[in-house]
C-alpha cells in the first residue's frame, strides 16, 4: 500500500505581515493607488509567498513531465502515440517551444519520463521515472494502480526543491487532454460534452471519440468515487482516469505548498491537476497562482472551478508548460516594479492625499 | 503655416513574402499547427515588418511625451498640475514605473517635455521642446493653434530613429484622459458619457466634471470639424482638443509607419493618438500592435474603432507607457520561440500530415 499520508500535510503558511508592508509600500509608489492593476497584486501576492516585503524570483523550476496513455487507442488524438517519447527527447534537447521559452525567461528545466510507450533510457538529459510503459485505455479498466498512483505522486514532489522561488509544472503526453479532461468530469460532476476539446486538433469524428471515451470511463469507473470523501474520491478519480505525469504534477503542486514554492500553473492539464490538488488538499489553492487561459475549451470551466483567473490570454494551447512561461517575465516585471519604482516622498512628488 | 503635408506621405510597404516564410517556418515547428496562438501572428507580423523570416527585437525605443492641460483648470484629475513637471523629473531618474520597467524591457527612453507648467531646463536627461506651458482650457477656446499643433508633430516624429526594432510611445499629463477622451469622442462622433473614465482615480464629482469639460469641448468647437475631411477633421479636433503630448504621439506614430518602424501601442490615450493617426494616414494602422487593454473606462472601445485586440489584459490603467513595457517580454518570447524551436524534421518527431 503506498504511502498516501503526506498529502494531507499541511501547506505551509503565508506571511500576511509581509503582505501588509508590500500593500503600504505600493500606496507609497509613484503613481495613482491601484494603477498597476494585477501587478500590484502579484507583488504583494509574492510578498507574503517570501515572507519580504520585496520579493524577487530569483530560482525558478520547471518539471516537465510526460506520460502515455492507453486511451489514446480510442482516435482521441491527431498525434501517433510515438510522439510522446519523441518530444521527450525534443525537451531534452532544447528544440521544443517550452525549452526554448524557459531559457528566454531564466527558468531550469527538468525533463522527465514517467512512463512513455517508447523508453528514453539512451536519451540524454532525461530524468527516467518510467512507472509503466504508458496507462492502461481507462475506457477499459483503472488507468493505473494505486502504487503506481503513489509512486508517480512521489516522483511529481521529487522534482520540487525546497528554497525554490517559484515552480512550474509541465506535461507532455499523446491524449492527456482526453485523460485531463476525465479527471475533470469525475471531479466538478460535468460529462465528456462540457469537458473535452480538440486538444492538440483533432476533427469532429476525434472530438466525438474523446466524448464517448470521457463518458465511457465516467460511466465505467464512477462507483468508485461517488460516495468517497473529496479525498479519497479525487485519488480514486486519478487512479482510474488519470496519467502518470497527471499525478506528477498533483504530488509536485501538494509538495510545494508544503514547502513554501508557488506554483505557476499552466494551462489545461496543469489546472485540471491542480484542483485535484486542491481536492486533496485544500491548503494548496493559496499558492497558486495561473498563468494563462488556454485556447482548450474546458480551460475556462476548470479555472472558474479553482477561483482562479489566468494572467494572459494569448489563444494559446500548446501545454508543456510553454503559457506559464510567457507569464514569468510579467512576473519579473511586477516584482521589478514594486522593488525599484520611486516613493512619492524620494521623488518629491505631490500625492493626491 | 506649419508644414502638415509630410503626414500624409505613404507609409513603408510590409514585406508579404518574409510574411510567408515565416508562416511555413510555424507550420514545420515541432508543435500543433496554431496551438502558440498570438505568439505566432506576432512573429509572422515581425517578419512582414522587418522583411526577414525569423525577426528579432535589436532596438527598442521609448520616447515618453509629457504636457499640462488648461482643462485642468475644470477639476477633472485627482492630482495637481505641478504633477507633471514632477513626473518628468521622476522619469529622467529612473524612478517612475515606465522608467523601471524600459530597463527591464531592454528599451531606452527617452523624456522629451513638450510643454508643462512647470520649465524643466534644469532636469538633467529631459529633452526640452517646450512649446507652451501647456495647453488652453478647450472649454474656453481651442486648445493650441496651428502651428503648435505642427511643431509638436514634428517633435513627436523627430524621436523615431529609422531601423528601431520597434517603437513606443508613454506620455504623460495631468488631465490627458480628458483630452483624450475629448478628442476620441470628436473623431468618433461620441459624448463625453461614452468615453470619460475615472483615469487617475477621479471621485464621482470629478467624473462629473470630466464628462461635462468634454461636452462642452465638444460644442464649443465641433462646427470647425463637422464637415471636413477625415484627415482636415484630425486636424481641427487635435488643435481644438488635443494635448501637446498627444499631438506627439501622432507625429511619432505616422513618422514610425513611414520609417518602416513598428510601433506598439500603449494604454486609452496612446491608442487615441493611433486612432487620429489612422485618420490623417489609413496605411499606419499596418505598422501597429497593441500592447495592453487598460482599465481605464474608454479604451475598449477605441480599440474596437481601431479593430485591434490587445495582447494583455492586466487591468493597468498607468499610462506612460507602462503597459507597453509589460508587452515587450511577450513580444521578445513569440520571436525567440519562432527562431528557436526545431522542426519536425530537425527533431524527428512525427507531424500530423
Amino acid at each position: 500500500m503506498p504511502d498516501f499520508d503526506w498529502l494531507f500535510e499541511p501547506v505551509a503558511q503565508l506571511d500576511e505581515s509581509a503582505r501588509v508592508a508590500a500593500i503600504a509600500r505600493q500606496n507609497q509608489l509613484t503613481k495613482p493607488p491601484g494603477s498597476l492593476g494585477r501587478l500590484e497584486t502579484i507583488a504583494t501576492d509574492f510578498a507574503a509567498w517570501q515572507g519580504r516585503e520585496r520579493p524577487a524570483l530569483a530560482r525558478i523550476g520547471l518539471a516537465v513531465f510526460a506520460g502515455d496513455h492507453g486511451v489514446a487507442a480510442r482516435g482521441v488524438s491527431a498525434f501517433p502515440q510515438a510522439v510522446t517519447a519523441q518530444m521527450v527527447a525534443n525537451f531534452a534537447a532544447g528544440g521544443a517551444a517550452v525549452a526554448v521559452l524557459a531559457r528566454e525567461a531564466g527558468a531550469s528545466m527538468a525533463v522527465v519520463n514517467l512512463g512513455t510507450v517508447t523508453p528514453t533510457d539512451a536519451v540524454p538529459g532525461v530524468i527516467n521515472h518510467r512507472l509503466a510503459p504508458g496507462t492502461a485505455d481507462f475506457t477499459q479498466q483503472p488507468a493505473m494502480d494505486s502504487a503506481t498512483l503513489g509512486a508517480a505522486m512521489a516522483a511529481g514532489a521529487g522534482q520540487v526543491e525546497p528554497g525554490l522561488s517559484l515552480f512550474v509544472g509541465g506535461e507532455m503526453g499523446i491524449a492527456n487532454t482526453t485523460s485531463a479532461a476525465a479527471v475533470f468530469a469525475a471531479l466538478a460532476d460535468l460529462d465528456g460534452a462540457a469537458t473535452v476539446g480538440r486538444g492538440t486538433g483533432v476533427d469532429d469524428a476525434g472530438l466525438a471519440a474523446k466524448r464517448a471515451a470521457v463518458d465511457a470511463g465516467l460511466a465505467r469507473h464512477r462507483e468508485r468515487w461517488c460516495s468517497e470523501s473529496p479525498e479519497t474520491a479525487a485519488l480514486a478519480v486519478l487512479e482510474c482516469l488519470g496519467g502518470l505525469e497527471i499525478a506528477a504534477l498533483v504530488g509536485a503542486f501538494i509538495a510545494a505548498a508544503q514547502r513554501a514554492v508557488p506554483v505557476l500553473v499552466d494551462g489545461f492539464i496543469s489546472s485540471v491537476a491542480a484542483l485535484a490538488a486542491v481536492r486533496l488538499n485544500a491548503g494548496v489553492a493559496d499558492w497558486l497562482i495561473f498563468g494563462h487561459r488556454s485556447a482548450e475549451a474546458g480551460h475556462a470551466r476548470v479555472l472558474e472551478a479553482l477561483g482562479a483567473k489566468a494572467l494572459l490570454d494569448l489563444d494559446m494551447r500548446l501545454g508543456e508548460g510553454s503559457g506559464a512561461m510567457i507569464a514569468i517575465p510579467v512576473i519579473r516585471a511586477a516584482l521589478a516594479v514594486h522593488a525599484k519604482m520611486a516613493t512619492f516622498a524620494d521623488a518629491r512628488v505631490c500625492s493626491n492625499d
